[in-house]
Parts: C-alpha cells; structure tokens; sequence
C-alpha cells in the first residue's frame, strides 16, 4: 500500500475540508491497481490496522436506530438515565462523536472512569466518498465511498451522547473499508459482537429504522457531508459493559471481522 | 502574513492531530516578529476575515453555562422544548459543533428550515494551544493559545444539540486570535452583541458558571483536547431569532468587534 499511497498529494494549510485518502480515493485506487500483481503479499496476523479513514471531518451518529435496542434501553434506567425513550429518531436528531476518539482494531481500547458503566455497540459504518448537501435517499447511495465495522463505545450517564462518547479510543472503525461496489445493499447485513468469545450482539441491518439511504438525506439536511465524514448508523439490542481485560470481536457480513483489546486497566 | 504562514509544512496523510497553524504557532509568531518591521501595513476593512482556526478537530460547546441564561430558557418553551433546564452543566455534560459548520467574519450566515428559529449566541472562544489531557484547573491557562469571539448558533428544536447546532455556517469565529499574553485574565471579560445596531446580549464572563480553567479540566477529563481545538464557553442571557437579511455586530472586551451578514434567503 505504501506506494500506492504515495498518490495521495502533500496538504497546505488551510486544509481542505474531508480525508485526504478519500478525496483522493479513485487515484489510490487505480495505483493499487497497478502495483497488485507484483505487490509482496503480507500474511494479515502480522499487520498493525489502523482506522481506514484516518482524517474524518466529523462522526456522525443514529442515536436509537434498532426497535429492539429502544426496548432495551426503556426497559434499563442505567442505559434510559431519565431520558424519554418513546421519542423516535426523527426527535432526537443525529448527535457526533470526537474524530480525535478514533482508533483503529490494532489499539486498544482504554477504559475512563472506574465507577461508570463503559458499553460496546457495533454498529455499520458508513464512509462518504462525495461532498453532499441535501441529498435525496434515492441518490444517496452514489455518495457512499465504502463500508467498515464502527465500535461506539459508551460511558452511561446522564451526559450528553456528543460527551460520554467522545473519549480517546471510544470509536473503533476497522478493519478496512469495503468499497462500494462490494455491497451493493447495505441494508442486509448481518451483524454481530461478541466479548470473551460470549456472542452479546447479533442483528441485520434489515432492522434498521433509518436506514443508510435515509440517514445520509437525513444528515444532509442539516449540514453538507465531506468525503470521508463516517456515519455510525445505530447499534441494535444487546450492549453491554465491557471491564478491563475483555476481548471484543466484531463481525458484518460482506466486510469482515476484527478483533480489539480493551487495556488492562483504566487510564 | 503570507510569508510567515510559509513557515507551516506541508501535511502528509494521515494527519496529524491539531490545526498545522496552532501546531507550528511559535514558528509562525517568530517570522510574524521578524517580518513586522517591513512589512505593508492594510486597511482592515479591505480585508475578508475567516476564521483564526482553520481546521479545528473538534469544537466543544458548555451548553448551560450563565445562570441568567438558564432562567431565560426555562421561561421559554420555545428555547427549552421540554428539556428540564434545572439540571445543571455537571449533569449536561459539553456538546460538539461540526468542524464543517466553521466560518470566519467576512462570510455570511446562511440560516436553514424558514418554519424554524434560528437564534444568535454569542460566547468567548478558547483556542487551545498544546495536547492536554486530565489537566487541573490550576495548569489549564498553560494549554490555550488564544481567544476569539465565537458565535454559536442554533435552531431551536427538540434534536441534540450537536445537531441542530452544527449546519454548514452555523459556528463563526473572529474577528482574529488574541494571544494568551494579551488576555491575563479570560474571566472578566465584557461580551455584548447587536442585531441591526440593536442590543440583544450584554453580559461578563465573571458570570460563567464553569470559568475558563474550570472548562479546559472538564473537557479534558473526558478527551485530550489538541492545539486548535475551540471551546465554546457559553453564551449568556438575550438570545433571540435571527432572520434573512440581518447584521449582527459581536463584541469581547481586549478581543475585538467584527460584524457579520446573514444571507438574503433561507438555504
């Protein structure tokens, strides 16, 4: 990749607004192209992954997006925390993360705050290849760059979801970015989670309330959408705290699966 | 400025974190000094300003942080929309605005959803200057490397407020940076802002409930915050709608004055 990557222009402040890697996605692309047949061959149990968007201008996120995981939370004070869970999406809004909580599945994730419950959710990520602004669902989907698996990890309490989300390491994307035209519905995939090897989380995208089509009209509504911007579409039931120490696996059909450490202790 | 802005390298992906100019600021200042002698003097009215930051990682937001401002919108249903306005900052937590929301003074203001008030808030704005990362209240003024007039605003709704707070637009900074030398004290600072030469906001940052050090430990006990980072402080009581064809003047004592259009038609 190093070569390839090499296309990739060097970047004058101020800088333009989206990742780099992504506004320059389709000469990468075609310099991968070009070096594959000769390229050394890396086994992937020796590689370090990274976040594949390194630079997002903002994270994006569905707060309630699975009917079953508005049940749950309803049903669980220390997930509600007084908040009204009747009211829908369309209420609440889309909420960001910090781009500096990011990492990749070869970090850690590092716990804050003992005495507060930290959860995992997995949820579709989505990375936007195009600059857009009030765009329809039914074009939306051209604007997509590509598919990864996000972790939006989650401190409970009664802070604002923009806070208690917003610590390093707390948005875990990995392990690469399925390009486009490798899922070509988004809105079929299976998704899973497990910590230690216990399955906790297991869904389809199929039960998505907003779906990814209708979030990026959504989100574009309010504001323009850069190229490598991630939207974070909505974890389903099944979250849960993680400790330190614990082991998380990630999985969604058509993508892939990672593995991610959390640290042995809170930072 | 231009030469000395020529002491900022070119950025290779991935990007570091931080704003380049806030990162190289020693740098840039040294040359400034050098230059300054020689340099062509211009008229500021002849100058278009954006915004001091540039490419800020994340903009951090006090949601509730004057107490009059408080008093305000818990009379107001339109402002609180059902919100318990009781709770206090503590309980808040600190909201992000889009980084993609950002403009300077000399661009306008283009209000979205015509059925919707749009209003105006004006705050202090920190920048930070170094990574910081769990800092006491005692150490934080150490971490900033300047202030700004922030206007934070905001349609009024239901949504998060990292939502409704964060179209393209919708978070200026100005008119300049006032270095951390020129401002011993953040705390006692008047703010007062006008729409067509009609006072709205008037107030002393001696009101804030969380203070200048006080933020930057809070903030930073969640994240690391980076050189560039903003924090909005807050903004305090006089908040109102703004409207197509508006002018609004901003003013921080030992900071400045700039005045701001909004555009002639909703977007």
């Amino acid at each position: 990749m190093t070569p390839a990557l090499a296309a990739i222009p060097l970047q004058h402040w101020p800088l333009a607004q989206g990742d780099p890697l992504i506004l320059h996605f389709d000469t990468v692309l075609e310099r991968v192209r070009e070096l594959l047949p000769e390229a050394p061959r890396l086994a992937l149990d020796r590689l370090a992954l990274d976040s594949p968007v390194a630079n997002p201008g903002k994270i994006v996120n569905a707060p309630i997006n699975y009917r079953a995981h508005i049940d749950e939370t309803s049903q669980d004070a220390a997930i509600a925390h007084g908040r009204d869970m009747t009211r829908s999406i369309w209420d609440w809004g889309l909420f960001l993360k910090a781009s500096s909580a990011l990492i990749g599945p070869s970090e850690q994730i590092r716990l804050r705050f003992p005495d507060r419950r930290n959860d995992h959710e997995v949820e579709l990520a989505v990375v936007i290849g195009r600059r857009c602004h009030q765009v329809s669902r039914e074009e939306a989907l051209n604007y997509v760059a590509g598919y990864a698996i996000g972790l939006d990890i989650t401190i409970r309490g009664p802070e604002l979801q923009s806070f208690r989300k917003s610590p390093d390491t707390y948005a875990v994307c990995g392990p690469w970015l399925a390009t486009r035209d490798e899922i070509p519905d988004p809105g079929v995939l299976d998704l899973r989670l497990w910590v230690n090897n216990e399955l906790r989380q297991s869904a389809n995208t199929r039960q998505l309330i907003y779906d990814v089509p209708r979030l990026i009209e959504y989100a574009s509504s309010f504001y323009t959408l850069h190229p490598g911007d991630l939207i974070f579409t909505g974890t389903p039931e099944g979250v849960g705290p993680l400790l330190p120490g614990d082991r998380v696996d990630a999985e969604i059909a058509q993508i892939g699966r990672f593995s991610i450490q959390v640290a042995d202790r809170y930072v």
